[in-house]
C-alpha cells in the first residue's frame, strides 16, 4: 500500500509499505477513506517530537471502513464505517476509567507517533472497541474527520477546561484551526461574548464568521485594554490559550477576570513566567490537558443532528496521491489561507 | 479603649483609642472577647502590605458580643455572641452572589487593613448581617477564633481548591498553621494519604499528630522521590502549597500526579517559573484563592457537633494587656513552638 | 393610583389605591412601566392560592423606574430603570446564601401574594438591592418583562434541574408559556433533540418555531412509543413536566431514559403515583423547584448580547387601563392564541 | 465442584457441578476463597426475582484467586488474588463509559442471576479486566468481601446519590446491612448529623456503634417530629431510604429539608405515593440507582489505608460446607442478630 512516511527531519514522502495485519485480538484494520494533516504532524516533520522516529507512517485522524476486526472486537465488523479517535483507549486502566484516555497505560496518542498512523491506505487500530466510533451511513465524512482530534481538542482542552458558561465571557488567544474549533464549540455553552485575538487579519475575519462576537488584532491595538473595555474592566471568565508560546501565555494571565479560568491548549516547549504575585488572591484556575476524546460521542450526536458543522474549517481538499503537496500547502497555512485540509482516499 | 496599633515598620503597640461608633445602619459594634494574631499581621508589621498604613488598629479575627447594631441589621442584636469573619461581605454584589466574598465590591479583607480591626476592645464590623455568625452559648470560644480565618483558608484555598477526595492522595508543602489547618480539614474528605512536607522536625511531628499519614523533612531527603515512592510513582492528586516562595511552588509542580490539582495557598511576592513544557499535556489544574469564608457556616456546624477541634492549633494564650508580648512570641514562632496564639479580652 | 385588585373568587378589577411608601430602609418604590399576567394570577383569581387574600394587588413581574429608594439601598437610586424579580431575596439568610432565594426567610414569592404586587402604577419592593436588576438604557423592556419569572422558571426548574446537556435528548411535556420558555432556554445547552408534547396543534406549531426538533400531539399518537422511536428506544435524558397533573407526571416517568432526570415544573394540587417498582434500579432523578431567579443576571447578559429573544413569547399587548380585558384574554389563552401578554403603563 | 444452587422456590442446596471453563477470551475463572450471602439471594430463594431461574448457582460477591485467564485478559494472571464486583462491566458500551456499569449492555448484574455465581468453588467472571480488582497480599479478605456489593451500594445509592456533605444532616431509614453500610460510608463526607431510624433496638444499637449520632425507634416515637427537633425544624439534607416499602418511602418524604435529596436504596415491588402537592416547590431531588461499583477502586484504597473497616458488619462466619446453614442463619437475621455472614472456602 501507499503511506506517508516521516523519512527524516524536514522530509516526508509517500512510500510503499506492507498492508498492516492484526497484532492483537482487540485490533481492527481500517481501510482509510479520508484523513487530514495536523499541526502536530508538521512538528514531527521539523523533528520536534522525539517520541516519533524516522520511518514512521504519520497521521492520527480520519475515517474509514473496517477491513478486518480481531476476534474479541465486539462493536465493529467488516464493512462498518468508522471514525478513528486520535487517542487509543483500553477503557479499563485507571486513567481510562477516570476519562483520561490520553493517559491510557496501553494507549493514548500512539497513532502516527509510536505506531504507524492514518496517512495510509490501511491502518491498524489498537483497542478497536473503545477507539473507533460508528458513523451513520450517508454522513458527511469529510466533516467527521474534524472529530478525530481538532474538535474534541478545542472543546475539551479549551471550552470545557475553560469552563465556558451561559452568559460568561470568553477570549481565545490564537485563531488558528484549534482556536477556531474552540470558538465554534464555545457556542454550545452560550457565552455572551466570544473574543478572538490574533495578529492575522484573515484569521480574525474567519473567527468572526464562525461566531466570534469581537476580534482583536494584537499587532495593531492593545489587546488587554480592549478586552477590559469590552468586559466592564473585569477581563474574561474563560481565557483560552491556543498558541503555545510564553508571550501568549503571559497575555492570557492579563486577560483573566477574578474567578476566571485560563485553559491552556497550546503545546509549550519551554517554561513560562507565572505572575503569582498578581494572581495568588484572584481565585483563578489554570488548566492543561491533552485531548482525551471523551466528548467524541457527544460531538457525533451534535453533528448528526445538524447542530454542528465541522466542515466550516475545511479549506482545501487533496487526493491521497497529492499527499506531499498537501503537506506543502498546510505547512504554509498562512500563505495559502489554509485551516484544515482533507485528503480523500476513496 | 485599648487597641493594638501598627505604628510604623517593625513597630506595633497598645494605644488608647476612642471606642468606634456605628457609621452605617448595616454596621455592628462588637465588644471583643477573644482575638488572635495572623501571619498576615506580621507581614503588615514588616511593612509588606502596602494597603495597610501606620495608625491602623490591626486584627481580622476574633469572637465577641454585639454592643450595638445598626438600624437595618436583622440577624443580630445587643448581647448576641458572634464570630467575626476576616472577610466582610455585602452579600448582594456580583462577587458575593457568586460566593467570592473576598472580592466584595464594598468589603473583602478590610478589617485591620483598610479599616480598624479586631485587636482592640471594640471593633466596628461593616455589613454585619453577612459578616458575623451566631455562636451557641457555652461554645469553646477560643476554638471558634480559628474559624475567623485560618480554618476557612486551609479548607477553601487548600482542600477544596485542591479537590481533596475520598481515596485520593494529598500532599501539603509547609506545615505552618495554615498547612496544619489544611491537614486537619483535608480529613473531612477522607483521602487515603495525607503527606506533610516541611524542614522543621517539630512541625512535622505536629502534622503527624493532627492527621498526616506520612511526613517528609525536605532538608534531609528528596521529597519528590519520597512522594513518588509513596504514591506508586504517580505523585499526588492534590498538592497544597502553603509557603509562598518560588522554591516550594516549583516543588509542588514536581509532586503533581497526572490529572492532579495544585492549590496555591501561600502569599507570593514575586513571579514563579511554571514548567508548562512538562505540564501542558498532564491534565492538571493550578488554583489560587483569597479565602472567601463561604464555608464558615459549615465549619461552625462541624465544630458544634464535635467533628472538628480547632483548638488543636492553639499553643499559647495571652491577656489583651500582653498583646505586645504576644506579637513577640508569634513573631518568633519557630523558637517558641507557636502555632496559633489566643488573646483573651474577657 | 390605579391597581388591579383581587376582589373575590373569580373577580379582579382596577381600583384606586394609595401610592405605596417606603416601609423599610431596604425598600424601593418602583413606578411601573410594563407588567404582565402569570398563570399563577389566574390561579389566584380562581381562589386556588390560599396565601393570597381578597384585597391584594396582584402581579409579580415587570419593569419600571425607581421612584424612591430606602436609606440603605446601595445599588439603585431614583430614576434607575430596573427589572423586578418575582422572588424577593434578603441575600443573607441561610437559604439565600445557598442560592435558594425562593425559600428566603423574609422574602420568597411575596409580591402579589402576601404583599401588594406589580399590576399597579407603583409597587413597593422589599430587599431592593437583591431583588431588582439594572436594565441598560435602550433595552427592549417588553422583552425583559419575561425575565421576571417565566424565563428563569423554564430555565431553573426545567432546563437546569433537568440537566439538559450538549448532545443529550430533552422532552418537554406541555407547550404552554412555561414549556415554551423551557424549549427556548434548553437551546443554551445544545441538546441534540428537543421534543415537545402537547394536545394543542397550535402550541406545537409554536414549539417548532421556537426550536423543538420534534413535536408530538399526544391526543393523536402514542407519545411514549414515538419518543422511544426518536431516541433509539431509550427515552430522554431530560424530561420536563410543565403541566402539573397526575396524567402528565405519569407520562413523564415513562419517557425517562436510564440515567435520566425528570424535572417537575408544574404546580401540583394532589399526590401522584410514582412507579418505583420500575424506576428503583434505573439511576434516575426527579427534581422539584420553585424558581429562585438566581439565573436572572446571566439571562440579562444573554438578552443584552442578543443571544436570547424573550419577546418571541409575547402575543398580545394592552394598555394598563385595559387590564381587566387583558385578564379576560389571558384567561382564555387557547381561544385567543395567547402566550404572554404585556401591559404598558408608560 | 460443590456449588450452592437455587433448586426451586424456598429451596437452595449444595450440589455437585462441573468446574466452569473459559467461554470468551475476556473471561477469567476464579477459585473462590470467600463469599457471602446477600439479601437479594434471599429474594431469589423466595421466587421474587424472575430473571433468576431454578438451577442457577447463586452469589454475586466474594474474593478468590485467578485459576485461569482468557487470552485477551491483560490485567490479571493465574495466581492473582482478586475482588469480584457484583456488577460485570464491559467498560466500552455507552453506559459503561458514563459510569453506569449496572446498565452495561453485555453485563450488569448477571452473576448468580442470569449466569452462575460465586457461591461455588469456582466461578467464571465475564469481562474480567473491568469486573475484577487486584487485592494486595496480606489483606483482610473477609473484610474485602464487603466491597463486592454492600459497601458500594450504601455509598453510591445512598451516600453519593443522597449528596451527603460536610456539615450537612443525614437520616437513614432502615438500619439493616445496607443502611449500616450507608451510615459507615456517610462518615467519609463529614456530615454534622447521622440519624438512624429503625424499629429494631438491636440494629439501632449497632447503628450507634458504627457512627449514627442519633437513633430513633419509629415504633416507639414519632420519627418525623424527632427528626425535625434534631434539625431546627428543617428536616434532613440527605434522606436515605434503605427498606423498600411504601410506608418508609412516605416517611422519607416527610423527613426532607427544603433543598434536600431523597436517595432511594430499597428494592420496591410496588408503586408508591409521591406527595407532589407538598414537594413541588421545595427544591428537592429524589434519586434511584442500581449499584454501579464505580467506587470500588476508591473504597479499596480506603480499606488498604485503614480508613475504613468493613469487617465491622461481619457477625457470622461459616465454612462452605455449612452453606445451607448459613442461608438459614442469614434468612432469620433478626433472630440471630446477623448482619453479614462470611463463607470461607480456603
Amino acid at each position: 500500500m501507499k503511506a506517508l512516511v516521516y523519512k527524516a527531519v524536514n522530509s516526508v514522502a509517500l512510500q510503499d509499505r506492507p498492508v498492516p495485519t492484526l497484532s492483537y485480538p482487540t485490533d481492527a484494520i481500517i481501510k482509510m477513506t479520508k484523513t487530514t494533516i495536523c499541526g502536530t504532524d508538521l512538528h514531527i516533520r521539523k523533528g520536534d517530537v522525539t517520541t516519533c522516529q524516522p520511518g514512521r507512517i504519520l497521521g492520527h485522524e480520519g475515517v474509514g471502513i473496517v477491513q478486518s476486526a480481531g476476534s474479541t472486537v465486539e462493536r465493529f465488523k467488516e464493512g462498518d464505517r468508522v471514525l478513528i479517535s486520535c487517542i487509543s483507549s483500553c477503557a479499563t486502566c485507571e486513567y481510562c476509567r477516570k476519562g483520561m484516555y490520553s493517559h491510557c497505560t496501553s494507549g493514548g496518542w500512539v497513532l502516527g507517533n509510536t505506531i504507524d498512523g492514518t496517512q495510509a491506505e490501511y491502518v491498524r487500530i489498537p483497542h478497536a472497541d473503545s477507539s473507533l466510533y460508528a458513523i451513520p451511513s450517508g454522513a458527511d465524512e469529510a466533516s467527521l474527520v474534524m472529530l478525530s482530534d481538532i474538535f474534541p481538542t478545542g472543546l475539551e482542552c479549551g471550552v470545557l477546561n475553560g469552563k465556558v458558561q451561559p452568559g460568561g465571557t470568553a477570549v481565545i488567544v490564537g485563531a488558528g484551526p484549534i482556536g477556531l474549533a474552540a470558538i465554534i464549540t464555545a457556542q454550545m455553552y452560550s457565552p455572551s461574548k466570544i473574543i478572538a485575538i490574533d495578529m492575522d487579519p484573515k484569521r480574525l475575519e474567519v473567527a468572526k464568521q464562525l461566531g466570534a462576537t469581537e476580534t482583536i488584532d494584537s499587532s495593531k491595538e492593545n489587546a488587554v485594554a480592549r478586552v477590559k473595555a469590552i468586559t466592564d474592566g473585569k477581563g474574561c471568565d474563560s481565557v483560552i490559550e491556543a498558541v503555545g508560546i510564553p508571550a501568549t501565555f503571559l497575555l492570557c494571565q492579563e486577560l483573566l477576570a477574578p474567578g476566571g479560568t485560563l485553559a491552556n491548549v497550546g503545546v509549550h516547549g519551554t517554561k513560562v513566567d507565572l505572575h503569582l504575585q498578581n494572581l495568588w488572591d484572584r481565585n483563578i484556575s489554570i488548566t492543561t490537558r491533552l485531548v482525551d476524546t471523551v466528548t467524541t460521542p457527544m460531538l457525533l450526536k451534535l453533528v448528526n443532528s445538524g447542530k454542528l458543522q465541522p466542515s466550516q474549517l475545511i479549506t482545501h481538499r487533496f487526493k491521497f496521491s497529492e499527499m506531499e503537496k498537501a503537506y506543502e500547502t498546510f505547512g504554509k497555512a498562512a500563505e495559502h489561507g489554509a485551516l484544515k485540509v482533507v485528503i480523500d482516499l476513496d
